[in-house]
């Protein structure tokens, strides 16, 4: 497995992108609005900054009304979510998604419980 | 500039290290103390998962108490961090490094401030 994307939690992916792309020179790879959020890629050349605005209610608003903005995940990149599921349930790791299910940018995703993962959420992504 | 590291507070880097290598395959790269902080980078090929654990009192163990574990900052790869800081900083970005200052495994390292860019806490590093 290889790092994927780290996901952020912002009010405005609008102005972070352009934030971004102007201190850091990260450009837009891919942007869509995806289960009530917008959500925007910015290309780190080996990987992405996954910016993701609420648009409606849902575990991204709620993220930012207990946290504020932040980051909320990192995902590391397998070229078999289903396989990479199973491994880690043999290890009795507990699951958010049992399954994977469908992601932004079309990706198939699946999110592990931080309980089990050191209190870091963690998302596994085929492209 | 490309991805470098995500930054994860830990209060057990060795077990974590052990977890995600079974987990996830990520091999331990370097190891050191640096600065009050057992610090370990995991392997993800196109970057690294820098575990941080405090060894001391300092900014680790005061996200630990405050927050628990987790990720802590991102990290971005540059091959002139004062050139970056400067750039940053014309663009009226708020430092908490005005200078590059050594960082762990040799680099030269160099944080923003948060309060400027999206709430997250973004680190240059130059290896």
């Amino acid at each position: 497995m290889h790092f994927d994307h780290a996901g952020i939690a912002t009010d405005d992916a609008t102005e972070l992108a352009e934030l971004y792309g102007t201190l850091f020179g990260l450009e837009i790879a891919h942007e869509e609005e995806f289960d009530g959020m917008r959500v925007v890629f910015l290309d780190c050349g080996n990987g992405y900054f996954e910016l993701l605005e609420p648009l409606e209610e849902g575990t991204i608003a709620r993220y930012l009304e207990e946290q504020g903005s932040g980051i909320h995940h990192l995902a590391l990149a397998t070229d078999d979510v289903e396989a990479a599921l199973e491994r880690t349930r043999e290890h009795g790791v507990a699951l958010v998604d049992e399954e994977p299910r469908p992601g932004a940018w079309g990706h198939s995703v699946a999110f592990l419980h931080p309980r089990d993962t050191g209190g870091i959420l963690l998302e596994f992504v085929e492209h």
